[in-house]
């Protein structure tokens, strides 16, 4: 169960051949989330679709509609491949149209003569866009609406966060706990299942690892409610504690990798 | 566009709360699109989504409609958050009950007294699963239907994929070649566009990258159709060459980190 649901909840759409080829690891979901955990939004989804128009237009209509907020990343440079803005502009029915604002912006950045069709591409945006500041290569993401638009390149998507987190209307931060240990998963399993029941408003996850011939577990507790999160915790260290494991603080490193 | 669309299309449904969280970086996605291109299938979309039940079951519902294959992964372990096999049992309608060979898996490889209630939930199944063997954990991965169900860690995710994938009718296998250059994308943006309108089966894309002070571009070429990838690939090179510029074959990496 997702226990942050009273938190404004949000979608990202990732944009990009690249990504469902293989040929590119996107890292702006995980960039995007842990970031909305500190503003108190909750990262519900996330969809990763091709450069084909009809399919970006409807899933961003689709996703605009369920969530109070859509990030979408990709798709808003200088080439062919770029159609992230026009279809914005269809999907809320507006002009896809040179916004004088980041005309500006361009006009400033480039050296004369530089500024040719291609690169103008970056200036043009659904009507009514609101300008989302890109501290590294200048060409602006926006907002419109609850959808805000960025860059793909990983530097620059979170350049255009920082400049436009404070948009948000967030709710509580989202803190989280985590406890490692050189436990099976599946020894551990029933009485974490007796913690998710006992703390309802605390996520409880499990998830395993193998490093070095050791089979152990990293806990992982979310939860909005600080009381509740230093609670289930405890428990859980208790449990391991009973079953003669020793809980370590933090994501499970092995000792030889230990810096402390 | 996709240019991949005649072979068989597939989406990955990646589901579990901690990839939503940003606590875990997602790395199956790329994994499972790459070996897919090596046997002509499509991935066509991907979503993310957490471990809430209704939207496991709606979103496999939906997508095995209208895909040719859906690909799971996470939520098939031990423990109370790993419920995609009960999902999976109501989106298809039938019962969610013991596998017997799953069942006789879990037991050859767990010590007596060791395959308790938690673990015994991983031979736990939709009625009519096919079983993939798991040569890492052996717990299995299986499929029904279009539909195939894989563990989230990425090693374990990986052995299921090579146990299952001779199971798949794909296509042709999508080639792809890269050709890097010190070149901005708003200079070469153009002379990329006219070879993606000449060569319609080739999915040409364009990826800007920042390193070590040069603001460059690789430049990917995919495509089924081997000829017209390598006359694509020619008019790229030559776009390059035009404007002064150095192909490089390959994503571009700096001189001074070449190893050649």
């Amino acid at each position: 169960m997702n226990k942050t649901e009273k938190n404004p909840q949000a979608s990202l759409i990732i944009i990009g051949n690249e990504i469902l080829s293989g040929r590119t690891q996107d890292v702006n979901l995980a960039y995007l989330a842990a970031e909305l955990n500190k503003v108190g939004v909750t990262l519900a989804e996330a969809r990763v679709i091709p450069d084909v128009p009809d399919t970006i237009v409807e899933t961003v209509n689709e996703l605009r509609a369920k969530y109070d907020y859509v990030f979408t990343t990709g798709g808003i440079g200088p080439t062919h491949d770029d159609i992230t803005s026009e279809c914005i502009a269809r999907a809320f029915g507006v002009d896809y149209e040179l916004n004088a604002e980041a005309h500006a912006i361009l006009l400033a950045h480039y050296k004369e003569g530089d500024l040719n069709e291609a690169r103008l591409r970056m200036a043009r945006m659904a009507k009514g866009a609101q300008l989302v500041e890109n501290p590294i290569s200048k060409a602006p993401g926006y907002r419109i609406d609850n959808v805000y638009v960025m860059a793909g390149v990983p530097m620059i998507m979170q350049g255009m966060f920082q400049s436009m987190k404070h948009l948000l209307d967030g709710g509580t931060p989202t803190q989280s706990r985590t406890i490692g240990a050189e436990v099976p998963e599946g020894r551990v399993a029933e009485g974490l299942g007796r913690v998710q029941e006992e703390f309802a408003d605390v996520d409880v996850g499990s998830y395993p690892f193998y490093r070095g011939g050791v089979n152990g577990t990293n806990l992982v507790l979310r939860s909005t409610n600080e009381v509740q999160l230093e609670a289930a915790t405890e428990a859980v260290r208790n449990i391991l504690r009973d079953m003669g494991a020793v809980p370590h603080e933090g994501e499970f490193v092995k000792p030889a990798d230990r810096k402390d």
